[in-house]
């Protein structure tokens, strides 16, 4: 049987989701504590190769076993008392053999997280980028749509990437704020090397006046990271969900309609 | 000169604020980092002992020099330069000679974090207590007031604390939720040995159903430790904040309030 896991980690200690010859990754810990549990060697693959300090809270693998004798309801709870606190299984589900949680996404969200105030923040540092300068809100909230639609995303991804087209589709993309910190939520078909943590960083080049928001199209087009702004680091990066299943018809008009809204500006 | 810094720490690497010969405490890394700015050694006292493994957004510490040179507001950010980073001071303020900031506070805040889902989240691990059993919400909102007033708190101090008296007056206690997280939010003039602790272990009993809401006068009665719940553990606690200002009348009016309320149900 083919089963698919939903999991969420603290992506601090780990090289990241793949296996690595430097260090301990999130797979190698998973399929230990499979290999203990079935009594065999595990592969398993993901939705996204999440790097060294991202998090993740719906992040999602499968596994192929003929021998499993736990209900699957149940199998989240056991696998969790094997794995490390750091790490947690939250879902177990069937599904068809060959089934690729990778090519067999919908969509995927990413959630980035700044605390931006005078004086960094102890219980914040984990899981927020911090930046002490004071960001320019609407700016920003101005330039996050443009990145929706499809566009060719040279200019947001990092060298060492080994994706076959640098095209695509944004289908939401905002900035949300309150008192001292902002999340940028961005929901797409696929993202590339590096792609949410330059786009965050070129959204703060916005919040910082280095950029225009209107920029961003032209940023595109230049289809040259060197025009984007900087990676932000990977302590503020949540992988936040895997979705199987198409948006739904009115999501992509609307999306549409965000996009030619933008275009008219 | 005498400075009152107000201070954030994640508590989870130290043995708590006061210095130990078992490990490192905050307290010890915040007086290196003073010693190495003004070049001769600096004893800080706090407003509080906290725990190993609690966390601080409101600590006060102060000390004495003759030998500051840097503008008060520019002292946060270069202590900052020089402590670790799960340590930070985000205010510098002159108090008068021999102010302590233990002895001056006229009330401390103390909250209590709790995450309850079947799963453990792996990215709220580090900050709050995990509880998968599910919580009755009404139960534990209902019991919290109870602890409002002043009381004899023998029943909810662990041994070895060193407190002359064990009558505290708690201003506000109440239990806030959302889908799969409680905070409980403690107002005192003072706290025992682990005493919100054990109150927030309580509060878990009447949530688990293992003691009526209505008992928490009588486990105060009992002056027993055994008579009340479990002591959680640290990662849950944040010393959120300490006032040297008195509360406004009103809100001591507001408090005998609710204690008559809660004493006549």
């Amino acid at each position: 049987m083919h089963i698919l896991l939903t999991l969420a980690y603290d992506g601090t200690r780990y090289v990241g989701w793949q296996r690595q010859i430097n260090g301990i990754s999130v797979q190698q810990r998973l399929e230990e504590a499979l290999a203990a549990l079935l009594g065999h060697a595990v592969k398993t693959t993901a939705s996204s190769r999440t790097d060294a300090g991202v998090h993740a809270l719906g992040q999602r693998a499968a596994f192929h076993t003929q021998d499993m004798r736990i209900p699957l309801a149940k199998l989240p709870r056991v696998l969790n008392a094997l794995l490390p606190t750091d790490i947690s299984v939250s879902h177990a589900e069937t599904v068809p053999d060959g089934f690729s949680p990778r090519f067999a996404a919908k969509y995927k969200t990413y959630i980035y997280h700044i605390h931006n105030a005078p004086v960094p923040n102890p219980l914040l540092r984990r899981y927020n980028a911090f930046i002490p300068h004071p960001l320019n809100r609407p700016a920003m909230e101005k330039a996050a749509p443009y990145f929706i639609g499809r566009h060719d995303f040279t200019s947001f991804c990092a060298a060492g990437g080994s994706a076959k087209t640098t095209v695509r589709e944004i289908y939401a993309c905002a900035v949300s704020a309150d008192a001292d910190s902002l999340a940028l939520t961005v929901t797409g078909n696929g993202f590339l090397y590096n792609m949410v943590r330059i786009i965050a960083g070129t959204l703060v080049y916005a919040g910082l006046g280095k950029i225009s928001p209107d920029s961003i199209p032209h940023i595109l087009a230049a289809k040259n990271r060197s025009h984007a702004g900087k990676t932000l680091p990977p302590e503020g990066l949540v992988l936040a969900e895997v979705s199987y299943t198409a948006l739904h018809p009115a999501v992509d008009f609307l999306h549409q309609h965000i996009h030619n809204e933008v275009a008219r500006r």
